[in-house]
This record gives C-alpha cells, sequence and structure tokens, in this order.
C-alpha cells in the first residue's frame, strides 16, 4: 500500500500533500500507468487520514489527468508521460518534493517594508479609533480613493476623480463585479493566449466568454466577432509582454464607441517596467473604458487589495444598481494603504523594487547566456514586467520538456499552456520564466542546475 | 436657487451630502410638491460641484421617490408625505442635518479591543515576515480556519472539519459565490419579511428569488413552492427575532433532502443570545446545509471577514470546480484573527459585549416603559439580539410615523420596511430599535427626546 509521511504545512492542506506524493510517484514512474490505486477508505485507514481528504486528492488527481476513474472499479495510473531516463552518470531519478523545486510559475514579492506598515497600521488604529467602527463605504473609503487618484496622476498621468473609483478585495472580486455591471448577457472575450484565471471566473459568474486571436500587435479588433466586452492588457499582455500600439488602441477603441462595446483595461503589472515608460492607459481616451489595477503584485499577494476605475456613466450605474454592496476590504487596511500612498512610500517601495527586479533579470539572463546550453537558449520579451521567456531548441515536446525539468527541480511553464484553445506551433518549445519570487540562493541554485 | 453648504465627511460622498440636503427640504416642506428643481448644470456650476455630483443625487432622490424625472423638461419633487405640522409649543419644524439625527436603523458595535488588535498585528508581522509574501490559500489561512472551528464546537457545539471552511471578504462575497456553488438556474427563496440586500446580492448574481412566507414559527415549508435554496435564520429571524421551534426546522431539513435541495444557515448575531442559549445550528444534522456567519457584526463593521461552512460534498465541488479563486481577506488580518480567536480574546470580548449590550437594552427598556407615551408602546421580541421592536398604538401610516420621528431627531426603520412584497396589517405600527452603535450620550438624548 502506498505510504506516506504526510506533514501539514502551513497553507497546504492534507489532501493537497496528498496528491504531491501520489503526483510525484506518477511522474517518476514508481506507480506506472494501469496501476490501481488502493481504494478510497482503505488508504484512509492505512494513512490514519479522513476518507475526505483521500477523496479531494484522487479527485485533483483525476482531474488533472494523473488518473483514470473507472465506476464501480477503482483509479488507475494514467500514461502520463514519466521523467527522461536519468544519465547515466547521475543517481536514479526521482522527483524533487514540492518544497526542493525551484518554482518559476509564480510571482511573490522579494521585499516587503514591514516595519513602515507596522508603524502605520498601529497609527491608524490610534488615530481612527471609532471610526473605524462604522460600517464602510461600499466603493471603499476616501481617503483610500483619493490616494489612488493622485498615485494614478503621477504614475500613469491619469486624469480619474475618486467618485469614480471602487475597491475591492482584489481582482477577482471586481472581475464579478463586472458581469452583473455590463450584462451577464454579453459575451466577453478575453486574449488568446492569457491568463486562465480570469477565463474561469468570468464564466463561473455566468457569462460567455471568447477568446480574440492576437497577433504581434495585440488583440485583433475583427476577430471580437459577437463579443460585446473586451478584457485585455494593452500596455503589457501577459505572458507574450506584447504592448499593443497606437494604431490598434485606435482601432479598438473605435470598436467599442461605434458598437457601445466595453472594454476593461486590466493594468496589472504596470509598475514593472524597465527599459520603457508604459503606453498612457486607455481609460479617459473614451467613456467605454474601465481600467483596472491591484496591489496585490506590487506590495504583497496577501494584501488582497484591488481596485477598478469606472467611467461616469458605469459608476452612476453602480450607484443606481449596485449601491447595496457592503465594502469587501477592511478598513483598517484601506487606511494603512492610504497613508502608505499619500506619504510617499509606495512610490519609494517601487522604485526599491524596480531596481532590484532589474539586476535580479540582468542576473538571469546572464546565468542563461553563460550556460553550457546557450546555444539552444533564447531569450525573448525581456522588457516584460516580472517574467521573461526563454526560447529553447528542443527535439521534447512542451509536456516532455516540462517533466524533464521538473527531474532537474524546476518547475515552469511553457508558453503553450497560456493558451485555452490549441497552441499554435509557433507558440512551442518557450519557457515562461517568472523571476519576482526568487532568492539569492535560488539564482545560486538555478545556475548550479543549469551549468548541469 | 438652491443654496447647501456642502461639506465633505469622511465616508460621505459629496452627491449623498447634497441628496441629504435636498431631501431634507422636501421633507420639511421648504420644497413644496411640484416644485421644479434648477438643471442639473446650473446647479453644478452654483454649487461649484460637478455635474455628475448632482446628475447622483438627482438619480437617488428620484430612485427612492422624492423627485419625479420628466424628460426634455427637469426634475419635479413629487408630492411626498412631509413632516407633520409642529405642535404649537414647538417653534417652525426643522428636518435635522444627518449627522444630528439619532440612528436607530443601523447596528455598530459600540467597543472594540483596540489596543489588543494593535499588538496581535504587529506580533503577526514580525513572527510570519516574508511567509505573508506568498499567495493566500483560496480557502484562506490554515490557523484562522482551525480557530474558526475551535470557536464553533465550544460556543456551538458544531463540530467543523477546518477543510471544509471558506473564508470569504465579508457575506456579500460569499453570497455571491454561492449562486456559482449551488447553481444559477436554481431558485433561491428568502424569508419575508428580511434583508432587503440579500435579495438584492442573489438577484445580482443572476438568480432568480422568491420570499418565504413565515408564520410564527418562520419559514412555511410548504410555501417553497419551485425553491432550490432557502437561504434563512433559524437560530433568529431578523427583523422579526423568530426562533425556529425544532418540529419546523425538522420539517425543513426533510424539505432539502427530501427534494436534493440546499439550505443556507444564516447564523449572524448567535453571538448576542441574553435570555436563552442559541439553538444547536442546522448545520451537520443534514449534509444539505450550509453554514454562514461573520465578524463584521461581533467585531466590527469594517473588518470585512466572513465565513461559510460547506458539507463535504459541496467542499469537493468547490475545490473541483472553483479552486481558481485567490483568498479575498489579507493575509496580515487572517493571522490577526487567528491570534484573536486562539488565544481567548474573541471569547472575552464577546462575553464584555454582550453584558454591556444587554444593560444598554435594559437601560433602553426602562426608557421607554418609564415615558409619557408608555401605554401607546409595547415592547416585542426583547431577546432578539441586537434589536428589538416597539410597537405605537397610532393612527399615524408607518410612512407617516417615520416622518414624524425624523422631525424628533429619530431615524428609524419600521418592521413594514423589511417586506419586499406588500406588508401585511399586523407588521404595521412597529419600530425596529437597533440600539448596539448607541453612546451613553445619544441614550440621554433619547430619552430627551421621549420626555417631550
Amino acid at each position: 500500500m502506498l505510504t506516506y509521511e504526510l506533514k501539514k504545512a502551513p497553507g497546504i492542506p492534507l489532501y493537497e500533500a496528498l496528491y504531491r506524493c501520489i503526483r510525484g510517484d506518477i511522474l517518476s514512474g514508481k506507480l506506472p500507468a494501469g496501476t490501481k490505486l488502493p481504494s478510497k477508505r482503505a488508504l484512509a485507514v492505512h494513512l490514519e487520514v479522513s476518507k475526505i481528504t483521500v477523496e479531494a486528492a484522487y479527485n485533483q488527481l483525476s482531474a488533472e489527468g494523473y488518473i483514470l476513474p473507472v465506476e464501480k472499479v477503482g483509479y488507475f495510473v494514467e500514461a502520463v508521460e514519466t521523467l527522461p531516463a536519468p544519465s547515466p552518470a547521475v543517481p536514479a531519478a526521482e522527483v524533487k518534493p514540492e518544497a526542493d523545486l525551484l518554482d518559476l510559475t509564480t510571482n511573490a514579492p522579494a521585499h516587503f517594508p514591514f516595519s513602515v506598515w507596522s508603524r502605520l497600521q498601529r497609527q491608524v488604529l490610534l488615530d481612527y479609533g471609532h471610526q473605524l467602527l462604522q460600517p464602510m463605504p461600499s466603493c471603499g473609503c476616501l481617503d483610500l480613493r483619493r490616494a489612488i487618484a493622485k498615485h494614478l496622476a503621477g504614475f500613469r498621468g491619469m486624469q480619474v476623480d475618486p467618485e469614480n473609483i471602487i475597491i475591492g478585495a482584489g481582482t477577482d472580486f471586481l472581475y464579478n463585479l463586472l458581469p452583473q455591471l455590463l450584462g451577464q448577457d454579453k459575451i466577453f472575450a478575453l486574449e488568446e493566449p492569457g491568463y486562465e484565471k480570469i477565463h474561469r471566473i468570468y464564466s463561473a459568474a455566468g457569462v460567455r466568454v471568447h477568446r480574440a486571436t492576437m497577433d504581434g500587435q495585440g488583440v485583433i479588433p475583427e476577430a471580437l466577432a459577437e463579443a460585446k466586452v473586451l478584457h485585455f492588457s494593452p500596455s503589457h499582455h501577459f505572458p507574450t509582454g506584447i504592448v499593443t500600439p497606437m494604431l490598434r488602441r485606435q482601432a479598438l477603441l473605435k470598436w467599442a464607441s461605434s458598437g457601445e462595446n466595453w472594454i476593461v483595461e486590466d493594468d496589472y503589472d504596470c509598475e514593472f517596467r524597465f527599459d520603457t515608460h508604459p503606453m498612457p492607459a486607455l481609460y479617459g481616451q473614451s467613456d467605454r473604458v474601465v481600467y483596472i489595477n491591484s496591489f496585490s503584485k506590487s506590495l504583497a499577494p496577501s494584501i488582497r487589495l484591488g481596485y477598478m476605475v469606472l467611467p461616469p456613466s458605469l459608476m452612476e450605474k453602480f450607484r443606481r444598481e449596485l449601491f447595496f454592496y457592503s465594502g469587501t476590504v477592511s478598513g483598517f487596511e484601506q487606511h494603512t494603504l492610504a497613508r502608505f500612498l499619500s506619504q510617499g512610500h509606495f512610490e519609494k517601495h517601487i522604485n526599491r523594487m524596480r531596481k532590484f527586479y532589474r539586476s535580479r533579470r540582468n542576473q538571469l539572463l546572464q546565468i542563461i547566456r553563460a550556460c553550457p546550453l546557450q546555444d539552444r537558449l533564447t531569450i525573448e520579451e525581456a522588457d516584460a514586467g516580472l517574467h521573461f521567456i526563454v526560447k529553447v531548441d528542443t527535439p521534447l515536446s512542451d509536456e516532455q520538456l516540462q517533466a524533464y525539468c521538473l527531474g532537474l527541480g524546476l518547475k515552469i511553464r511553457t508558453l503553450s499552456s497560456y493558451y485555452h484553445g490549441a497552441a499554435p506551433m509557433e507558440s512551442q518549445h518557450r519557457i515562461v520564466v517568472n523571476y519576482s519570487g526568487l532568492q539569492d540562493e535560488d539564482v545560486h541554485k538555478l545556475e548550479a542546475i543549469l551549468k548541469g
């Protein structure tokens, strides 16, 4: 019977730990294709966990295609690509435990001004006291909306009325609000490739989602077909890094205004451009544009605070039809962030982080350009915010490439995995490197791995 | 032209201030029925505010029936009930500015343990440091889910697996999630009377909402008709205070299990029962019950933190279909609350508040029972959490009663205003008194008002 020592790590549910163990054994070939897994009940008893835990782990494995449920019979290991056989010099291949993997798939900020934040938190409690016990306005506290308007004016050159800003508990909450505001019967278009998560959120909120074809200039207006809302990132597309140029922007603005369509401008990491300035925002150039951004990327993902700026007509609709919502962000944190912005700490932090990320990026590019595989690696989109793309000259498929990297201790995602539909040939063999969460020791580890 | 000194108060948008001024003038009769209001542009110029501000104020007034828009002509004051003529002894009636009104319509906590909270906030930043920069699990941090499970065990006798708890940015966010989990095609039933807000949120999320008729024992199962989801508060209905007795609970549980229906048990202020213990929760008695509660009422409304406990089958569905959502509550605050709960501060706070509210309630009941109007006032539902109901023996309609109270400086809501449909005769002439936000000086003010 499968035996694992399941340690509860903070933030990792038990079922997830079990899922990772079994997935590791499947990927390493220890559990070969066709193996029947123990029954949920038997494994639960054996591992001394609840049946629910085993069930959740099996469900996730089966959702991701690692195992196949056969009704009334059991679960069988699927024929997934296992890791390539080890080269003779290396001892038996073993998938590193998740915690030991170098994760190039997510971004987490490297620094946070803890002491400033702590001081501001304390000040807010002292200064506001009982005022903090009152219900918050549903758009967020005025101090914060003013501070955001000022930040947008200084940093993005945007003229924004604080009365048109809505604060929300992260962009996910705001994405959920948008269909209620723009119409649940409308078709929403998203970039292809792009964040699968946004697709999932809009679908869960009950709207139909189309994927909009892109060329080298971004979304093609003619490809929007029946869509009435376009959600995209003109200043910087993820993951290709495409910046939509002026003429294409104008064509898309025209699409919006002439068809009474809406544009949702997702400006998600505009703070981190190194070699160029971000292009002016679309918001304000047309009254059909909603601007959306978040502090989760620029400050810390555990600060769940996003915002959107609505054109006046939509803000009026929000006040008329959705005024009943309570605010979703803690008043304590809103006031803390308001002071953080208005006292200049945010700007200082961003400047510091930009310098840090730029040097981190250059360090990585050097390592890649100097490694023995350099002839087979090409850097693309190196000004693309907190990630860049490495094109790999390899006969492996993208799945094999991913499994191969896993064997080396690298958790990666390929560009093709960001396509909702079939990924075109020219997107293959490209690794999307998210580097903002790497610590110094991680960089050394990466260097050692690449030196082989 | 209308001239007001619009002061920006914290949390009150300018349009709201303008709306209040005009509404006040309409209610006081200063702007009689039929008066044509100045054009939006003219008033904006006159008051030196933006046209948007005037527009928003006019829209709210018109949505609430104070003014009537006539296309291409303008806005006219409607024939609303103005305040009753002042008694001869009193100088000219004047609506008090909103800030001077004694507000009996909302609950805000009277105390908050600021120094404990501040200390825990600081400790969390020191102790967790970089861990706080990692993305949060979408269900919320495990520490907090464990602390909530322990709290529910101790306080509500509930056996809850922390893995089945989802933390969300206030109950509004969770209400939005429920149709995505239970099915957007299902009809949701809500108590009649009840919180209009819940009705609005479900409607905005795209589900059809029915109102369920109640008798003295709560929701009538036979009245649920086509509904597949019942959202209600069996332990304590707002605003009538009805506690659903055991037999009715069993009938509703049977309705849920035999028809594959769902119950959402909204346990919103179970902490504040004075004379009785809350009845055992429905959650756990059937696998068709979702339990939902929040800390916004028991701690502070500006702490946007609610949670729901799902039955295992729904949790599995959440993991399978909605796992992509990011958490919506700040990690800093989740860890702070986790410590607040697990170190016993919450229990201490609740005990202190219960004592405080009980004595506040008794004080108010005494004032009412001793006032010159005592023969025309009857107290109902005085164990009903943070509000009680005063039945008024009066020939006035409920609208007139409300306007009359406004003239006295009291902002009230009547029981009939909580009906979505037509309120039955027997609900008339009942004032719902929310008292938790009253300060000592407010109580003296109320006493003076009632003494006439």
